[in-house]
């Protein structure tokens, strides 16, 4: 099964795709979108909507996971970001793709090991889950491998229990 | 012309029509959208965007009007304002409809006289203005015709300094 992860931003969104191999995950490929600041915010919003759309159909992903909360007190850049994830969660689900959220503590806990990891460390530790000789760059494409990662460890957790 | 006003919202999103005719502009109808809190949130958003989209369509909108930014300091409210405005807008857009983005202040400045007006102020403005017999109902309706009636009065300065 393929997982997209996805970490949404306005003039960066970061995916990353894995391959889930029975009890293992492989890393298939990762990148950016990038949007115009100098485009109508509606424009925008359109690129990275059918950007994620052909991500999704590119990387023949059958599931995708997101990060489900804004980190922080600034309204401004909440109301961004939340612009940034609905027009990513529409690509996905005009895509055909479900999306799991997951807070980005629980993100962080799950591959760094707990909730208060440092960025460069969360990178660090995908690098080594995925067998990559380097940290995957940027750091929004290493985010949303994380992400990705974070999925496949919980339906992995949840198949187990079940 | 046809001016297609949105106060977007997770929960409730006001929609208002108005027509332009010569010097005047006259109420066409006014209404909400709803999304289900039960309902996961990319479906919430798939709901609001295919909804407005066919609101643009049915009313045969050729302009689309929308406030620009979120009032208040609180980041989780931002966060949520800002998916329904983006779906909002990615269903304007997807309806062929050009969006401009007005500021709070602005709309209220327009359509009440000055920029602190409370919500039953300019709803009463509103009223009057499309010669309404009663105030538009509810409030989110009220507000996204006062946006609509904000694009048509500044359409019109543009068109006779120009």
């Amino acid at each position: 099964m393929r997982i997209l992860g996805i970490d949404p931003g306005l003039n960066v969104t970061g995916w990353g795709v894995i391959e889930v191999e029975g009890d293992r995950c492989l890393h298939v490929h990762h990148g950016v979108l990038r949007t115009k600041p100098s485009e109508p915010l509606a424009a925008r919003l359109v690129a990275l909507r059918d950007g994620v759309r052909a991500i999704a159909a590119e990387w023949a992903a059958e599931a995708a996971a997101i990060e489900s909360s804004f980190v922080g007190n600034n309204a401004r850049s909440a109301l961004l970001l939340g612009h940034a994830r609905a027009a990513a969660m529409l690509g996905l689900a005009d895509g055909g793709c479900g999306v799991t959220e997951y807070a980005p503590a629980l993100v962080k806990q799950t591959v760094a090991g707990y909730g208060r990891g440092e960025k460069s460390q969360v990178a660090e530790m995908v690098r080594i889950q995925l067998a990559l000789r380097q940290v995957p760059t940027p750091a929004d494409a290493a985010d949303a491998l994380a992400v990705a990662i974070t999925h496949w460890a919980h339906a992995r957790i949840g198949a187990r229990l079940a």
